[in-house]
C-alpha cells in the first residue's frame, strides 16, 4: 500500500500551503463570479441608488478599505460625494443625523460584523434606505438591509481577506458604473472603456499572480525590516492603507498606509536608510505627483518597492513590480494583489501561520 | 563684570531648552487669546456657515486633525454632517464636485500650505464659498478666502504645531457653539456648560501642564520603545492621530493613531509584551468601550498609558494620566497636550532637536 501523504486539510487547500495563498489565487475565478452574479441585479440597485444625495459607507477593517475606494468611483463616476464612516463610529455618532433621505451601503465579508450590523439597525431605525454588500448569503446584514450585492467569493477560511476584498472592489465597480450610466455623469466612451477592462480583469489578476516568484523573493529582501510605509494618491490611497493592513495582520510587522501628500507634513521624518516604502503609482491624473513623492523618500535613503505600469517607475525606485495597464479607476483591483502576496509570503518567512494570525478571529462578532 | 551666560536666541525661548517647549507652555495665553480675538466675528461667520448643508473641511497634517476635530463639533452641535479631505486629494478629486451651494472651511497655520491654498483655489473656480481658519495674518489663505477667523497663538517657530493646534480647536469649537446657537440644534443648557468650560480652558491646560515631571518620567520608561500606538473613539480619534504624528515628527520613533473599534480588525495583531498603547479615555459616550479596548489590549501584553479622569482607568492601565474633567467635545484641547510633551521629551532623550526635525519643514509651501 502506497501511503497519501495528504490530509483532508491538504486537500481543501487544494494543494496550496496555506488556505490563504489559495485564496489569493482564487481571485481571477471569484472576481469573474462577482461580475457574472451581479450583472443582472446591480442595474435595479443602481436605479434605488440614483434616487439618493446623501450616501454613506461604512465598514470596518478591509471592508472599510473597499468603502473609501467606493467613494472615489462614486465621485469619479456619478458625481456624488459619499461620506465614508469607520462603523464603530458611525453606530455612535450618527444617531440623530440621517433620515429617510439617507442611504447607507454598508460592506461587511461575513454580514455578521458586531458594528457593521449595529450601524445599519441604526439606519433601518433613522429610516435610512440601507443596500448591503455581503459575501456570506443569508447572513444578518443581508436580512436587516432592504437591498443587497453578494460578492460571490466563496468561503474565506485565511483571517486576512484577500478574495473577498477583491469582488467587494469589482461589485462597487460595477454599481458606479451602473450609476453612472443612469445619471448621465460619465463619458460613454469611458464607461464602454471600463465595462471591457472589467470582464478582462481575472485575465490582468493573473498575469499579477505569475508575478508570485518574484515578489517571493522581494519578501526575502525584506523579510528583516521593522517598519513599511505604503503611500498612494486618489484611489490608490485605499490600496495603501490595505497593504499595510494585511503585513500588520499576518507578518507582525508595523506598517502604516499613508495618503502620499502627507509625507512632507510629518511621516518623511521617519524615512531613513533602507526604511521601505512600497509606492502605488498607476498611470493616472496623480501620477505624476507619486513620482515626484517616490523621489522625496528616496532622497532620505528609503527602499522603494513602486507598483506601476510606466517604465519610469524601474529608474527612481530600487523594486518596480509591473503591473497591467488599466485604467486608474479600476487599478485597485489589480494593484492589492501583489500587496496580499508580499504579507503572504513575509509571514510564512517569518514562521507565522498566516491562516491564523495571533489576536485576530475572521469575524468581528462581539465590539 | 559678571557674564550672562544667555545668547539672544535662549532669551527669546524665555529661558525654555527649545521654541517648542515655550510654545506648548504659552497654550493657556494663546487659548485666552483665541477666544477673546474671535468672541465677536465667530457670530457673524456662524451666520454664514448657517447657510450651508454641505461643508468640506480642508488641511494637511496638523491642520487636517483639526479638521477630523471640527467634523465631530459639528455634527454633534449643529447636527451637520461634513465631509473632510486632505487638501492634497480634494484638489485633485474634487475639480467637478462642488459649486455656490458648498462652503469650504480651510485649515492652515501658515496660510500658505500648497496643497491647502490649491483647495481654495478650486473651491472659489467652483463658485464654493471659502472659510479660512489660520494663524498668520495677511497670508495667502486669508487674501483668496471669503472670510478668516484667526487662531491668535503669535509666531510659531518650532516645526511641531503645538499651541497652533489647540488654537485651531478653540477656534472651531467656539464656530459649532455659534453655529448650534444659531440652527437652534444643541440644548442650551449644554452650550452654556461649553462657553463656561471653554472660558476655563486656559485654567484647565495650565493643570495639564503641572504634569510635565510626571510625563517626562513617562518618557524616560519608553524611550526605547520601537512602536506607539494612540487609540481614541468618537472625537478622541483625531487626538490619536494628532499624538502619533508629534512622536513621527520630532522622536522618529513609528507610532500610529488608530480608531479603537479597528483594533481588532487587524493592528491587534501587532499587540505584544511591552507595546506601548496610549489611549484617550475623557467620560462621556463612548468611556465604556475604550475601556473595554484597554482591557483587549492588556490581555495580549501592550504597555497601557491611559488619559482620562474616571480613576477606573488607574486600575486596568499601566500609567495613568489624570485630565481635568471637562465636556468630552472640549477634550481635544486638553488631552493633546500630555501627548505634545510626551513627544517632546522622547526628542530630547534622543538627542533630537525638536525645534527643527530631519527632513521637515514649518511650512510645506511645493507641493
Amino acid at each position: 500500500i502506497h501511503e497519501i501523504g495528504w490530509t483532508l486539510e491538504m486537500a481543501e487547500k487544494g494543494g496550496y500551503e496555506h488556505f490563504m495563498l489559495k485564496e489569493i489565487f482564487e481571485q481571477p475565478k471569484a472576481i469573474k463570479e462577482a461580475i457574472y452574479g451581479n450583472a443582472e441585479v446591480v442595474e435595479r440597485v443602481a436605479e434605488e441608488v440614483a434616487e439618493y444625495e446623501r450616501i454613506i459607507f461604512v465598514g470596518m477593517g478591509t471592508s472599510y478599505h473597499a468603502a473609501l475606494v467606493g467613494k472615489y468611483l462614486f465621485q469619479r463616476l456619478a458625481k456624488k460625494i459619499p461620506i465614508v464612516e469607520d462603523a464603530s463610529e458611525f453606530r455612535y455618532e450618527f444617531e440623530d443625523l440621517i433620515d429617510d433621505k439617507t442611504l447607507v451601503i454598508a460592506i461587511t465579508q461575513s454580514g455578521e460584523t458586531a458594528d457593521t450590523v449595529a450601524a445599519i439597525k441604526l439606519a433601518k431605525g433613522s429610516g435610512a434606505k440601507v443596500l448591503s454588500i455581503v459575501n456570506v448569503v443569508g447572513s444578518l446584514a443581508t436580512r436587516i438591509a432592504d437591498l443587497t450585492l453578494y460578492t460571490h467569493a466563496g468561503p474565506e477560511i485565511g483571517v486576512a481577506a484577500t478574495k473577498t476584498y477583491t469582488t467587494q472592489l469589482t461589485v462597487l465597480s460595477m454599481l458606479a458604473m451602473a450609476l453612472a450610466r443612469k445619471l448621465g455623469t460619465a463619458d460613454e466612451g469611458l464607461l464602454k472603456e471600463l465595462e471591457a477592462e472589467l470582464r478582462r480583469m481575472p485575465e490582468y489578476v493573473d498575469a499579477v499572480l505569475r508575478l508570485d516568484d518574484k515578489i517571493k523573493g522581494l519578501a526575502e529582501k525584506l523579510r528583516e525590516k521593522r517598519d513599511f510605509f505604503y503611500i498612494g494618491r486618489g484611489i490608490s490611497y485605499p490600496t495603501a492603507l490595505e497593504g499595510a493592513l494585511k503585513i500588520k495582520e499576518i507578518a507582525y510587522v508595523h506598517a502604516e498606509g499613508l495618503s502620499a501628500g502627507e509625507l512632507k507634513h510629518g511621516p518623511l521624518a521617519l524615512i531613513e536608510d533602507g526604511v521601505p516604502v512600497v509606492a502605488l503609482a498607476p498611470s493616472g491624473k496623480v501620477f505624476e505627483k507619486m513620482l515626484s513623492n517616490i523621489e522625496e523618500a528616496r532622497a532620505r535613503g528609503a527602499y522603494v518597492v513602486a507598483l506601476g505600469d510606466d517604465i519610469r517607475l524601474s529608474e527612481v525606485a530600487q523594486e518596480f513590480l509591473r503591473m497591467p495597464q488599466v485604467n486608474e479607476l479600476l487599478s485597485p483591483i489589480v494593484y492589492v494583489i501583489p500587496l496580499q502576496l508580499l504579507a503572504y509570503h513575509l509571514a510564512v518567512l517569518k514562521g507565522n501561520d498566516p491562516d491564523r494570525p495571533r489576536n485576530l478571529a475572521k469575524s468581528v462578532t462581539v465590539e
